[in-house]
């Protein structure tokens, strides 16, 4: 098969072996995968993917229909349209998927929107739902909405009946982030449009300061993200006082088991909502395998609302 | 009545008029009321009490005799021994205590006991096990763990089947430490006997910043105490790496409903254990409420393992 090889800074087309399915894996074919930051940070050599997956492989997300499924296989069949998180080489011709990371492609949505849902959603989902017990009725900050995992928490956070406000420097984005229901803010606004129930933290420090100091009594701040900084100045006296908890995660250390929890948690509590189109993947623009190139440089260059997809057409 | 009274930063015991109790109170007889750190911020004017207690009446724990009740109370009757968590005003006479903010004396607890237990029991219980998800076969660092508190939050851990490491500065305390069941180490020890599930910081920053350093993955930090010093430098990517949770709270800034459940909690899960004599109060010394300053005077010097305790006696 061809994949997407990281080599000296570089992405490029090539070929590799193509991957072995073990007896709890699908053998995908795959239609269509999202681009994330992570992958831009494997590429610059900065995010080592865990044990037992090729460092030069990117990818943590990919639709495509199962070829072939390993004999202790039991949710999917050959045919079946999947979707699935991974921990990497997630752009190529096939991918070697266990059963319990892949999830089933709602009708309604198609190759491409279902090659960028499993990491943003599952990510989004995880911090805000998990980790920040969002539930009906919070204020919740999205802090840095217009990326990938910003747009999925924000129509999240949304369906869920949550007041949202999403914070994007650029105010290009705020149209969009309206029509997801969301407020709409620039950072500098932030501290007036408070007290937050939960804060989504995908900038890092410097933003989060700000948004820690609006925190409401028993807040929840999760912390997914700290491209802008990660080195937080914290007065424990405004943590304690407003009973608040700061948590920060990353989905891709975590272990296979865990893994798996979180896609059965979008499984049922998110497809429904895609099914229905109450949830939509935004898309940006699709890229051929062939131009990955070109497509990690446009991600590189930044400002866009809707995901970037690499697909096999 | 007779109540210990705050004034231009002494505390004397003086006349005051007799509480009046609500429908919803217990109008208690005093015997014994237990001395905090609190109590003496109060005393400095650091730590003003929630609306509705008088400012110049320290005290957050007490116990005694139901004298009278009110229209509406089911709990308690004329003659019961309850102890009870009080906003303030806890150390006098007579106190009106609100029914869901009292606990029954077991009959194997002496009422100085009882009136040294509920703030540091309650404080303790709430930050392991509703805050910090304490849970057996866990790895807990109480860190300053030779305060009311600190003996509190050991004994609670050690009971609950977790592996309890406690920290304190002084060697003095180690002994008493490692009776209750603890690991006793020295605040330089705390890198080296990690990585910790939970840590209960009660000491402030400059020992929280070591102690983050040695959390496990999914870690629950919880800060109740920061006297020597609030302002943390937390690098987010150790915690995002942990995946764990920072949290701070007081118990004593939160609503009637929430101490109320609080007290519950403690009710059904401690109690029935101070009954079978598993856990203890450990009494430093008793005062006479005329001795007052002489009881606040001993606790400033510090350096005490139980509690100075006040009694009516």
């Amino acid at each position: 098969m061809n994949a997407v090889v990281i080599s000296q800074g570089r992405v490029s087309w090539e070929p590799r072996p193509d991957p072995v399915a073990g007896p709890h894996d699908l053998l995908v074919r795959i239609q269509a995968a999202g681009i994330n930051g992570a992958d831009l940070m494997q590429r610059a050599g900065h995010y080592p993917p865990p044990a037992g997956t090729p460092a030069d492989q990117p990818g943590l997300e990919c639709s495509g229909v199962v070829e072939a499924v390993g004999d202790q296989v039991r949710s999917f069949r050959p045919g079946d349209r999947v979707m699935a998180l991974m921990a990497g080489a997630a752009q190529a011709e096939l991918a070697a998927v266990h059963e319990r990371h892949a999830m089933p492609v709602p009708e309604a949505m198609s190759a491409v929107e279902a090659g960028a849902f499993p990491e943003v959603f599952c990510t989004a989902h995880d911090a805000l739902f998990t980790q920040g017990g969002l539930a009906m009725g919070d204020r919740v900050l999205v802090s840095g909405a217009a990326g990938g995992v910003g747009v999925a928490a924000v129509q999240l956070a949304v369906a869920a009946g949550a007041t949202v406000i999403a914070s994007a420097r650029s105010r290009d984005r705020h149209p969009a982030l309206a029509g997801l229901g969301a407020t709409p803010v620039t950072p500098d606004q932030v501290p007036a449009t408070g007290p937050y129930d939960v804060v989504l933290e995908l900038v890092g420090a410097p933003s989060l300061a700000t948004a820690i100091e609006a925190i409401a009594p028993w807040g929840r701040v999760v912390v997914i993200g700290t491209g802008a900084g990660s080195h937080l100045e914290l007065d424990l006296g405004l943590l304690m006082r407003s009973r608040a908890t700061l948590r920060a995660s990353t989905l891709r250390n975590r272990s296979l088991e865990e893994k798996a929890v979180v896609v059965r948690r979008v499984e049922h509590h998110v497809l429904p909502l895609v099914a229905r189109r109450v949830l939509r993947v935004p898309v940006e623009a699709t890229y051929p395998f062939s131009q990955v190139q070109a497509a990690y440089e446009r991600f590189a260059a930044g400002a866009k609302l809707g995901k970037l997809v690499l697909t096999a057409g």
